[in-house]
C-alpha cells in the first residue's frame, strides 16, 4: 500500500502533518497567484456539504440568501470609524477598470457589513419591514501574507448573515441564536466540541458591541475560532443612517448583527479528527460515505458491487463504486487517506463465503458481514457509531487539555508541556490581556462568566471575568 | 389589488416593463456600487434553484466541482495572445494590497481559462490523469459601461466548466455534450426554446477553435446567447505547456474545453414568460410552487392551510403559507407579481363549501377543487400543466418569429415589423458579417448548417453556410 506513504508523522511535525494531509488527499494546493489556494475537487465537496447542510439551518431560522456586490467604494468603507481601521490595512484595491484610471478606487470586500448598511438604508422604512435576516455564501480578500490552505489566506469562502431589527432584544437574541446554530452544527455534524464565550473589547469585531465566538481545540491544542456572531447596537445604522419609523410613529436607528463562518471549518476537521494515515471524515459531512472497492473486475464481482451500492443508495447512503483503473491496493490506501468512513471490500474469498469485509476508518478495525444479513442498516448503524465515536474522542481530548488555575506559574508549567484551553480569572484590563501574551503568544479565546471573587494572575487586581486563555491560529 | 400596479405594459416600452418586473417581483435592484447590481433574495431563491439541478447534471455527466482563486496575475492573462485582446481591455485591476502597491497588478478573473490551463499544467503528466473534467460556479467580472440586472453588469454570477482530454475526439464530444445539456436544461426546466448552432469566427470565444451557442428568442424578438460550449483544441495546452504521456510513450498537448452559462438565464425567463401582471415563473425552477393565502385568521382556516401545505410539502412540491400581516388582496397581488405558479385561497366561502380556490398564474384560470378530492395528484397535474404551456407558448412564438429569406429587401421588412430568428445564406466572409450590422444592428447568432447551393444576399458570391441572424441583449 502507498498513498499516505507521503505523511509526516503527525506527533513528529504537526504542521507538516496538516500539509501533507491536505496534500495527499487532494483537499487543495497552493496556486501560481500569491496567497491564494485552489481548492481541489475533495476540498470543494466537502464545503459543499456543509454549505447545504448550514443552509437548511439558516433557512429553518428565517433567513433568506441574497447576493451583493465584490467590491466596495472606498468612501462607503470609510463610514464606520472602527471597521475601516480594522481593515483597511489587509484590503485588495481595485484602482483601474480596463484602461481607465477610476475616480475612487474600490476594495475587494473583507466582510460586508458596509455593503449591507447600505442597502437597508435604501430599503429600510418602517418596523413594519423589520426584521431582515439575510445571508450570503461568498468569496472575501484579505491581503495577508502567508497563506495556509483553509486557515489563511488572501481569498477564503465563507457565509455572512446580516440582520436589521426594531429592538435592542430582538437582535441580541438573534446574535445568540446564531451562535447556538453554529455550536450544535459544530457538535452534531463535525463531531467538534467548542467552547463558547464572548470576545474581550481586544478581540471582538471592529464596530461591533460585543462578539460571541465558537472556539475549538485542535490535536495539538491550539484553538481555532470558529465562527462568530456580533450584537452591533446601532453603531451601523448610526453610520449608514438606517432609521425607521416605530409602532409608536417615532424614529429610531434599527439593531444589527452578523455571524460568520468559513471554509476554515475543513481545517478543523483536518486538525481534530485526522490521523497518521489522512483525513478521516465524520460521517454526517462526508461527501461519501461508503465507497466499494472491488479486488477484480469479473462480473458476479461488479453484480455485488452494483446491488450492495442500489441498496445503500435507495437509503440515502452517500455511496459510490471505485470504477477507476488504479490498483486494487492502491484503491484501499487512497479511500483511507482521503477518509472515507467506511470501505466495503469484494473480492474472491467474499464472494465464495457469501460476505464482504468492511472497514471503518476511524478506528482502522476489520469486520466481515455476511450478505444474509440487513446491509443497509448495518451500515447505518456504523455510520452513527463512527459519528459518535468521533465526537467522543474529540471531547475527551478537549477535557484533558482544558485546565482551571489561579496563577501565572501554573499557566508557565501548562504551556511548557501541553497548552490547551487555560480558564484563569481575569481584571478586565488590556495590558494584562497584553502581558499574556508574552507567555508564548496567549491570546485570549474569550470570556465565559462574570467573576469577582478572585484576583488576575497578572496584575493580583480583583478579577472581573473568568476567560479562558490559549494559543490560536 | 396593488402590487403590480407600478408595471408599465409591455407592448407599450418592453425595456420599462423589464425593469418594472424585476423591481416589482423583487429579484434585483441597482446598488451604489457603479454597474453592480444587488441580487436579492426573491431573485437569489431562482438562482439556487438553477444552480442546485445544473448541478446535479454536471455531476450526472462525470464533473466535479473546485473552486479557484478570482484573481489573475497579468503575466498569466497575457500568455495567451487571443484571450488576452478579448478580455484586457474589460478587466478590473488590482493594483495595491493594503498601503503597498504591487509588483505586478492582478485582474479579477472576467473568466477563468488562464487559471484552470495553468493548474492544469501543474498537475497532468500522463494520459492516466485524463479526461479532467471540473466545473466552477462563481463570481466574474467584466468592465462593462452599463448594467441591467441578470443581462449586463461589472459582476455577475455564473458556471465554467474545463476540462482537458487526451484525444480530440473526446475533446470535441465533451464541446458537443455540454451543449446537449445546456439546451435540455432550458427546454425541460425553463420552457424556454432554444436555437443551437455554431459561432462565427467573428464572434466566437477569443482563444476558441470553435464556440457552439444556444440562443433564446424574447418576446419582443430580441435574441438573448443564453449559454457556450468552446472548443479550444490545443490553443491553451501550448500557451501554458499543459503536454502529457500518450497510451504510445510520447508527448503531446492536452485538448481542452469551456462552456458558461450565467444568471442571464434568470432574464431570460423574465423576457420569455412574463406578462403585464408580472413575473411568471417555470414549474420546475419556482423556489415555491405554491402559494397558500388565508382570507382570515380564525383557528378553521389555518388547521386547514396547515394540513394542505403539510401535504403539498410532502409530496415534495414547494408550498409556503403567506404568514405575513399583509392585506389579503396586497398577498394575492403579491403572489402574482412574483410569478408564483399556484395560488390556492381558502376564505370563509371555501370553508362552507369545503373547498379551495385554486389560481393559474400561467392563465390566470382560476378553479374550485372540492376537498374530497384528491389534492396533491390536481396540483401536481396542474404544475405540469402550466409547464408545458408555458414551454409551447414560447415554442409557437419562436416558430412565428422565425423566417427563412434569401435577399436584402425581407430581411429589411422582417426588420421593421417584428425581428426575430432570421435564416439566410451566407458567403462566410467577415466584410459581409459587418455589413449585415447596418441592418438595425443584425447580428449572426450561429451557423446552421454548411449549403453552397445559394448565393449570399450582401455579396452576391456563392453561400457557404446558412446563418441565423438576429438582434441581441
Amino acid at each position: 500500500m502507498n498513498g499516505n506513504k507521503a505523511i509526516t508523522k503527525r506527533d513528529t511535525d504537526f504542521a507538516k502533518w496538516y500539509t501533507d494531509v491536505v496534500t495527499a488527499a487532494k483537499l487543495a494546493r497552493y496556486s501560481n497567484v500569491k496567497g491564494c489556494i485552489i481548492y481541489e475537487p475533495n476540498g470543494t465537496a466537502i464545503w459543499e456539504r456543509i454549505q447545504s447542510i448550514m443552509d437548511q439551518k439558516f433557512k429553518e431560522t428565517g433567513h433568506r440568501n441574497i447576493q451583493m456586490p465584490m467590491l466596495i467604494p472606498e468612501g462607503l468603507l470609510r463610514k464606520e470609524g472602527e471597521l475601516v481601521k480594522g481593515f483597511a490595512p489587509e484590503v485588495a484595491w481595485v484602482t483601474h477598470g480596463g484602461d481607465k484610471k477610476l475616480d475612487e478606487r474600490l476594495c475587494i470586500r473583507p466582510t460586508s457589513e458596509t455593503l449591507f448598511s447600505d442597502y437597508y438604508h435604501e430599503i429600510v422604512r418602517s418596523y413594519k419591514d423589520l426584521p431582515l435576516k439575510y445571508n450570503q455564501w461568498c468569496n472575501v480578500m484579505r491581503w495577508e501574507k502567508e497563506a495556509r490552505p483553509f486557515l489563511r489566506g488572501r481569498e477564503f469562502f465563507w457565509q455572512e448573515g446580516h440582520t436589521v431589527h426594531a429592538t435592542k432584544e430582538e437582535a441580541e437574541e438573534e446574535t445568540q441564536k446564531m451562535l447556538d446554530v453554529y455550536k450544535n452544527f459544530f457538535e452534531e455534524y463535525l463531531a467538534i466540541p467548542v467552547l463558547c464565550g464572548r470576545k474581550t473589547e481586544k478581540e471582538k469585531f471592529a464596530g461591533a458591541e460585543y462578539t460571541l465566538t465558537i472556539e475549538a481545540l485542535m490535536y495539538n491544542g491550539v484553538s481555532l475560532q470558529s465562527g462568530t456572531s456580533h450584537y452591533f447596537g446601532q453603531r451601523f445604522s448610526k453610520a449608514y443612517d438606517i432609521k425607521f419609523v416605530t409602532k409608536d410613529n417615532t424614529f429610531d436607528y434599527a439593531y444589527q448583527t452578523s455571524w460568520g463562518t468559513s471554509n476554515r471549518m475543513i481545517g478543523a476537521i483536518i486538525m481534530v479528527h485526522g490521523d497518521d494515515r489522512g483525513l478521516v471524515l465524520p460521517p454526517k459531512i462526508a461527501p461519501i460515505q461508503v465507497i466499494i472497492i472491488k479486488a477484480t473486475n469479473d462480473e458476479q464481482t461488479s453484480i455485488l458491487a452494483d446491488k450492495i451500492k442500489n441498496e445503500l443508495s435507495n437509503a440515502n447512503i452517500f455511496t459510490t463504486i471505485d470504477e477507476t483503473d488504479k490498483t486494487f491496493g492502491y484503491k484501499l490506501a487512497e479511500a483511507e487517506v482521503n477518509g472515507i468512513p467506511i470501505r466495503i471490500e469484494i473480492g474472491k474469498r467474499e464472494l465464495q463465503e457469501n460476505k464482504i469485509t468492511i472497514t471503518r476508518r476511524d478506528t482502522l478495525e476489520k469486520n466481515h458481514l455476511s450478505l444474509d444479513q440487513d446491509i443497509t442498516s448495518h451500515i447505518n448503524k456504523m455510520l452513527d457509531d463512527i459519528q459518535n465515536n468521533l465526537y467522543q474522542k474529540a471531547k475527551l481530548r478537549k477535557e484533558k487539555m482544558t485546565y482551571h488555575v489561579k496563577t501565572l506559574k501554573e499557566i508557565e508549567k501548562i504551556m511548557d508541556t501541553q497548552p490547551g484551553f487555560i480558564y484563569a480569572p481575569w481584571c478586565g484590563n488590556t495590558e494584562c490581556e497584553l502581558k499574556m501574551k508574552e507567555i508564548k503568544g496567549l491570546k485570549s479565546r474569550c470570556i465565559v462568566e462574570e467573576n469577582t471573587q478572585e484576583t488576575c494572575p497578572v496584575c493580583g487586581k480583583k478579577s472581573k471575568y473568568i476567560v479562558v486563555w490559549g494559543i490560536q491560529y
